[in-house]
């Protein structure tokens, strides 16, 4: 049994059209003007006036950093970071709700597919994977979790470093032992829930990591994350660390390949840009976690015109500080304008929408099943109400949803062909309870100097050539 | 008779307290814990777990491109101003209909004092103004207009211009007039309309005419307003005109004072910034704007340092495109962070509601009279919900009201005393209304290559050094 959308505006290679679209299962079994009912008592929606796009994608966010969002001073990541790990770790309950809380917040803003790079709290690692798994698959988001990995100490991830950082507590087979249990135990992507492989990035991870990881993505047929070269500091690590940038050794130790999305990209050679075309990596745009930790704009019009694949993310809450997908895709669209003076490489916003959903679709290695409005993909579908404030008045309605600052606008969502959000509300969720929950869980707080940037600061400073 | 609100979050020099603040007529007459009732039938309004702050200043828009968000292509000013002028000028009723729709947006996202640089229709500009006078005075925002002022004709705005540019068709003198009959028919301070002086810039504005407003200025006791300095192009544009920077150029004509508000500021030099710094002027940041149309980043840091004026503004809506205030802020205070590795540098959120409310009041000349939670000061003040999904968890508000992402949170919202949004609903104008006249007054319209923009094109690129 499927049902039919009505007269919904859907955009087409001059401009736009009215038309029905028809869901079977799963999938889009037909796009088509008068499309016949799906027997007499076939479910029909009305579209009128509303604006169906394919879901986009959140292709990199840190969910349980929802619960220090907003409470950390402007600083660089490094000491930013420094300042998140003083926060105890949530417990398993709290990963829930704020994996629940990142979930609603991308749907509503056009979001079908969340990439959750999540931070395991020491000791429990299975119990918070199996908290993020129980909150996705009730809310209905398409997820893909990648346990953030390490094998090495907070304060190596800074260069200059004065012998050994302090050791970290798993050894690196352990990590990876972790990630192969965690996959037999939650990896179903049949049912919209896949895990990935995901070092956080060369500043914390050993290359006995990164190939350990690349194994595994080979046995399970798993995506691959990372954060790559997001600051400068990073930079200069690596070439103390590799004598060469970050992306060849990368390249070198075979962790780039074209089911490999890295996040931030900011402080790339055209050299490294030429090598994520070469192994069709993808680039995880995350522009305000960019902004707000001062970490540089990544050069994403160079990007494009090498034929990079780009895809957008929020980054984690605590860093952005909202989970807004239209916002992130607003400004990373917007950003590159003051990067090249020629107005004919800036990115339209049809091209921004392509980047959002097939873009991050192709990211995840599943350009051919998800992020375009074509018969026989997977229903992961938005309708956007184009008679809300924001979207008026009537002008062009992908110019206004990207540029615009639209609220309130998202009417319906679908994820694998069931609908999860209708009339505005997520409905396989409670919200008004976990606003409930999220406001016990916590209390105001105001800005505070944390004890862990204070021991790191000064070293911060002097490596990275600023007055004491 | 007045008001009491009970129990409002507001912050305090080490964090919060919850305190009551009771409304006197227009004023803020005390605030206090436990402040006794105003009368035996007095209101009380319950704002436990809301946070109350100063109004914002909207403090550089142009409500009629509404009219236009969303529908013009990726370009520089000067050819996206070349589209704009492409489409007929609205007439009075939707001039209204887009004040409106611009203050209900500047309410509903923290803003109580909206500065209108109004396009003035040709050959019916009293009517121009009286519309969205009327627009003002039935919502209830505080307004201050200034009629969007030239005396040259569009392709003055280019340098390497060659020849004459075509005639503007009114007079210096007869534009002054139309000022000061506009002044005499709708300048009423007292009623929270104001009127300014607002050329728009040096590119089409002639001396005599900065001038004679600054005259009207002195005259009616006017705030003067104008573009400053925006593009590339425009300062290329002072150096062939005057043979020296635009800031110095207007303060040799005496344009600039402690009332002057100049809006964007993106291509000053350090000389010109301590010229702001000695008026008093006011900038006012733009940030979307100046991304969307690749005008650059405004060295708002280094204002900040040399002791400048700094308010937000969101720009016209098709330049932004959208009228929240809150977003305006949000990218206006991250957005530097990478243009200064020291992070000591940086805006903190509570730096930047200052900047939107004190800065927008300093900007207009009301210092004294607005912007802060103080006894005697104007009753502008929002109370946004801590409890709404994008203000939790608690963590520090105005940490995450700034650097968050925040829907639906505007719980109310009092002009000079008078309640005009209650429950996150605007009591004075019929919401849905409005929003059925913007659809009917419409139509949806894909992106389009202009007449006008391809007659100005070769000129713009040959000029700016862009290849053909």
């Amino acid at each position: 049994m499927g049902f039919i959308l009505r007269n919904a505006v859907i955009p087409t290679a001059g401009g736009y059209e009215t038309t029905d679209v028809r869901i079977e299962g799963e999938r889009i079994a037909a796009i088509g003007k008068g499309l016949a009912s799906v027997g007499p008592d076939g479910v029909e929606l009305d579209a009128h006036n509303k604006l169906l796009l394919p879901g986009f994608v959140n292709a990199h966010t840190h969910s349980s950093e929802l619960w220090q969002r907003g409470i950390i001073p402007p600083y660089p990541l490094e000491l930013w970071l420094a300042q998140l790990h003083e926060y105890s770790p949530p417990d398993p309950e709290k990963i829930y709700l704020s994996a629940l809380a990142t979930a609603v917040e991308t749907l509503l803003s056009g979001g079908t597919t969340v990439v959750d790079h999540l931070i395991l709290i020491p000791g429990q690692e299975l119990a918070t994977l199996e908290a993020a798994v129980r909150a996705y698959r009730e809310v209905g988001i398409r997820a893909f979790i990648g346990p953030l990995l390490q094998d090495q100490a907070l304060p190596a991830c800074l260069p200059g470093g004065e012998g050994e950082a302090p050791a970290y507590p798993l050894s690196t087979a352990e990590v990876l032992a972790l990630v192969e249990e965690a996959v037999e135990k939650y990896h179903r992507p049949e049912e919209g829930i896949s895990l990935m492989v995901a070092p956080t990035g060369i500043q914390l991870c050993s290359d006995k990591l990164f190939e350990g990881c690349a194994e595994l993505s080979q046995k399970y047929d798993l995506p691959r994350h990372a954060h790559l070269l997001e600051t400068r500091a990073q930079q200069m690590l690596a070439q103390e660390k590799y004598g060469c940038s970050a992306v060849k050794h990368l390249q070198q130790i075979g962790y780039l390949d074209n089911r490999t999305s890295l996040a931030h990209c900011v402080w790339l050679t055209d050299a490294d840009i030429e090598i994520l075309a070469r192994t069709g990596s993808t680039v995880v745009h995350n522009p305000l976690s960019n902004l707000r930790l001062g970490s540089g704009i990544a050069p994403i019009l160079k990007y494009r015109r090498a034929g990079v694949n780009v895809a957008f993310g929020c980054d984690g809450a605590a860093s952005n500080d909202s989970q807004d997908l239209l916002e992130a895709i607003k400004i990373g669209t917007i950003l590159h304008n003051i990067t090249d003076p020629d107005y004919r490489h800036w990115i339209a916003p049809r091209e921004s929408i392509e980047m959002a959903s097939r873009g991050g679709a192709i990211g995840l290695g599943l350009g051919e099943e998800l992020g375009s409005l074509e018969v026989g993909k997977q229903a992961d579908l938005v309708l956007y109400d184009l008679t809300q404030l924001s979207l008026l008045p009537r002008t062009d309605p992908i110019g206004l949803l990207v540029l615009g600052r639209p609220t309130q606008v998202v009417h319906s969502v679908w994820v694998r062909g069931k609908r999860v959000v209708a009339d505005g509300k997520v409905t396989t969720v409670d919200v008004a309870k976990l606003r409930q929950e999220l406001f016990e869980h916590s209390f105001w707080d105001p800005w505070r100097r944390s004890q862990q940037v204070a021991q790191l600061e000064a070293r911060y400073r002097r490596v990275m050539g600023l007055p004491e």
